[in-house]
């Protein structure tokens, strides 16, 4: 468990973390040129203030029922960083003390049986609850919404932290559902194993948001979405405990396990799961390849996963992002180097013709992993690929958590910066990818501010399958002065992302989930039909509608 | 399509198959002796009397609403077929002429607009819908149960056979659900490609009911079972069409295509899916290995399929399945042996000491195969395995569909003979082993007519996964003589295999599917809230419940 004063309430991570580039004026000056927006005063968030905090909405009842329960706040720290999850959204309303709504209390349970008796009790007092983890939702997840509820609770999982068993046979491990990556990582490496689920967030989230929102780690590839390495879960209800099969086959109807993942807390929340674990990789093979163009790279992923190379990591950025990075590690060059995402792009500068750029890394027994670089060297050769050596992709391996603490001075410097991802089919891949860059670039051209001001989009693959891959856009802006205005902005460009997304073939998210932002596109997903299933299915599990209303559109 | 003229109405397959066990008089002296329930006096089938079919209850609105949606059919002869699938106790019922209740009518739509009119016509006229395809059901899954409706169809699926679209670029297929494996896998085969799904029922079932069914293919460890290739699915609904949703992966909530795979009908009648495919694997290597014990080569699957090595078949034979077919070739050894399943297991007999045969097959390209040949092959020998050469595998590869044709002789001559499947984790799949072996051989002891005699059980794994692996049994015991007699002997045989599977840690099947013979299960595998879900999550697609009604206990 982590103590969450050491964490940032209204931003990225720990504290005490010092982000370079907070002291590299080139990068700013460089960031408002490309942008040509004019100058980047800083500007940090608002301090928080208790007075500006609303007062707790529970009556007497509730509370005396929720306290016999499980430990209970109205505390405004701890309801502050509770109050919205890390969403571009979310950061507005933190820096700017918008707390309308925010959960009313926060509650800790230490067991399952009392994260039952807390949800027994929202039901019997008629307040919404959302579940909240590690916090670190980028899609309003975690957000409380108003209109559902007279009042709400954020239940938080992270004292739930328990390794409740681990089968060295079947290979699999029972953990409660609040355990923080870097522990739930520590305590199975200690007995050799993985679960291997390494996303971005994996310092700050837990095992339940990774179920939750269907979550993927950066060796997807090998290890699996959390929908492939959940063998099953338990949840606490306001029907009741539900534990989901938990077979390695079956043929018993449909899998339910298969609903709790994706589900977001609005059926019940997970308390905790089985996963598939392996031992820890004996071996490992990250290396960099430079290729042309990102549809040649592309090209070359889709070959090795549909040759069925048992690979851990593609990750392939294209041309702007390629550049980008390079641009960036030069310009925050001046501090010390270990440890950054950027740098890893340097090794690429001197590669003349050469503009995208491919970290292919596996993991597994000698074996194996010798197997998988002869093959994938093999194709990428064969496609134009020119190798760059393992220095830039073990360089990305060691700092690949540290992406985010690059948003918070962004924010500071009067930018707007978001991240959204999809994933098509390898036939629409491309229509996706170039549908989904014009209309960024055409929503920021019109809504950046000043006038002519202009966006930054890049993009990369992080993710393959045999049948298509997942695209990541990073996009910057100059932001709109005010809150309310920021979030007109915001929502103008979100909604032509999201638009262009689904007038092209892609899914509005591939791992980073639905939570209130991408609910708009949700129902065209899914159907009439298929929304229909998922409403029948939550009222039977939630029928007057407490567990985190309004998320996935239910 | 395949004409059901040439098939049996009430046993296997092709009318025209001449099985050799007929022709091996010391078979059947051999299996009475080893029952110990004397001679075994043949006694075929009754043959088809027109006279004895129900009349049909549809009302003349309901015929004519059928019948301006697509043919239907009335006629004794095609409700037969569609009457009973071809589980044990459908041929009890066949075989004795009981057909209370039969279809009312078979009704053939050749398109997926005309599926749909034709259960929206049912809904309108409150009629049951039984969706038939190839009819191959061993688990009561296309039997109409009595109770639900005033009268029942049965939707033929099998003029349903186009191929909608080939995508070579994402490898994907989208098929018509009716297609029956071998013209779907001639299609695909002529354009380079396969599914590579091939069940034992292979060449008399259709895709529709392989996804309905979660059904896995004898390659599954390379290809996976239904629910792993199924992309996308379209079903009719009583609620309207529904089409899943067909991404590479995605975070969109849960994954709703997950709800089909299973689903045997009750939420729709599955018209078309999209599926992954492969390039047909151009090497190929199959080879047998025998193992003093059955816990010894089961570890070595487990090996083999945690080490990530790459295989299409692991196929483990227990001493006594090992023993019994290899005695079962020799009597029948005068025959034709080319095209036997039961042939493989002569090459056994001279190895002694050594009991347990396993099949280890893999296919792909060229490195892959010969990668995992030697991975397989290092960790068979480290377990005391002994190489039987490619003999013995490729003449299971090659008779792989013709098992159940035994069963209709063995009927023919008073004998019970059933199989049953299962799953589990590695750690349980022992317990499970034993515990089934020995219900069955108490219940069929118990059971088995005359008093004294016994019962034969045959065991092997076929399907394994990291996590644990199927286990499948065949059991053989002198039947009771009249239909109602055998029922109840058969009945309780099941349950006492059931209670012993759910008792120690199985899944009621592995690929079978519920039905109606698993119903009493199912329950106890989903829980309270899972039932809840299912129920719901009928109630929206299928209001009025006419799809398939009974089966998974819905």
């Amino acid at each position: 468990m982590i103590d969450r004063e050491t964490l940032r309430w209204n931003g990225w991570g720990w504290r005490a973390h010092k982000e370079p580039a907070e002291d590299a004026p080139a990068l700013w000056s460089y960031l408002a040129e490309t942008l040509g927006c004019g100058a980047l005063p800083l500007e940090g968030p608002a301090e928080l203030d208790e007075r500006a905090f609303p007062p707790s909405r529970l009556t007497e009842d509730a509370r005396e029922a929720f306290a016999r329960a499980a430990p209970l706040t109205e505390a405004p720290g701890p309801r502050a960083f509770a109050a919205r999850g890390r969403s571009y959204r979310d950061l507005l309303d933190l820096r700017a003390l918008h707390f309308q709504p925010a959960p009313d209390a926060v509650v800790s349970p230490r067991t399952s049986a009392a994260v039952q008796a807390v949800i027994d009790a929202a039901r019997d007092h008629d307040i919404a609850v959302v579940p909240f983890g590690g916090g670190t939702s980028v899609v309003g997840g975690v957000t409380p919404l108003d209109g559902w509820k007279q009042a709400v609770i954020a239940l938080d999982t992270t004292r739930l932290t328990g390794i409740l068993a681990i089968d060295r046979i079947s290979m699999t491990a029972t953990l409660q559902a609040g355990l923080y990556g870097p522990l739930l990582e520590q305590r199975l490496q200690e007995q050799g194993l993985t679960l291997g689920h390494f996303p971005q967030s994996f310092e700050f989230s837990t095992l339940g948001g990774w179920i939750a929102a269907r979550g993927a780690g950066q060796q997807s590839n090998r290890y699996g979405k959390a929908e492939a390495w959940l063998v099953s879960a338990r949840l606490a209800t306001p029907s009741g405990p539900w534990a989901t099969e938990g077979f390695p086959a079956s043929a018993a109807g449909p899998r339910l396990t298969d609903l709790v993942a994706g589900s977001e807390g609005t059926l019940g929340l997970i308390t905790d799961a089985t996963v598939r674990v392996r031992e820890k990789a004996k071996a490992r093979d990250y290396r960099a390849w430079v290729f042309k163009g990102f549809e040649e790279g592309a090209d070359v992923i889709r070959r090795i996963v549909q040759a069925g190379i048992p690979v851990s990591t593609l990750r392939l950025s294209d041309a702007d992002e390629t550049f980008f990075y390079g641009k960036l590690s030069r310009l925050v060059g001046g501090v010390k180097l270990k440890h950054r995402v950027e740098d890893v792009y340097l090794a690429f500068r001197g590669l003349s013709g050469s503009k995208c750029a491919l970290i292919a890394g596996t993991e597994g027994d000698l074996d194996l992993v010798a197997y998988a670089r002869n093959r994938m060297s093999e194709i990428a050769a064969a496609s134009g690929g020119m190798p760059a050596g393992e220095g830039p992709a073990l360089k990305w391996f060691a700092g690949r958590f540290h992406g985010p603490y690059l948003r918070d001075p962004m924010l500071d410097r009067g930018l707007g910066v978001d991240t959204l991802e999809t994933a098509a089919s390898w036939t629409d891949l491309m229509k996706v990818y170039h549908a989904v860059r014009r209309a960024l670039a055409g929503a920021m051209a019109t809504q950046a501010t000043p006038s002519g001001s202009r966006g930054i989009v890049l993009a990369h693959i992080s993710h393959s399958y045999p049948g298509g891959a997942s695209l990541y856009f990073t996009y910057v802006w100059r932001r709109a002065a005010d809150r309310e205005a920021a979030i007109t902005q915001w929502e103008a460009i979100k909604r032509a992302a999201g638009d262009a997304i689904a007038a092209s073939g892609g899914t509005i998210s591939h791992h980073h989930g639905i939570g209130t932002d991408h609910a708009p596109w949700m129902a065209g997903e899914k159907g009439p039909q298929g929304m229909s299933a998922l409403r029948a299915l939550k009222h039977a599990l939630d029928p007057t509608g407490i567990m985190n209303p309004g998320k996935l559109g239910l």
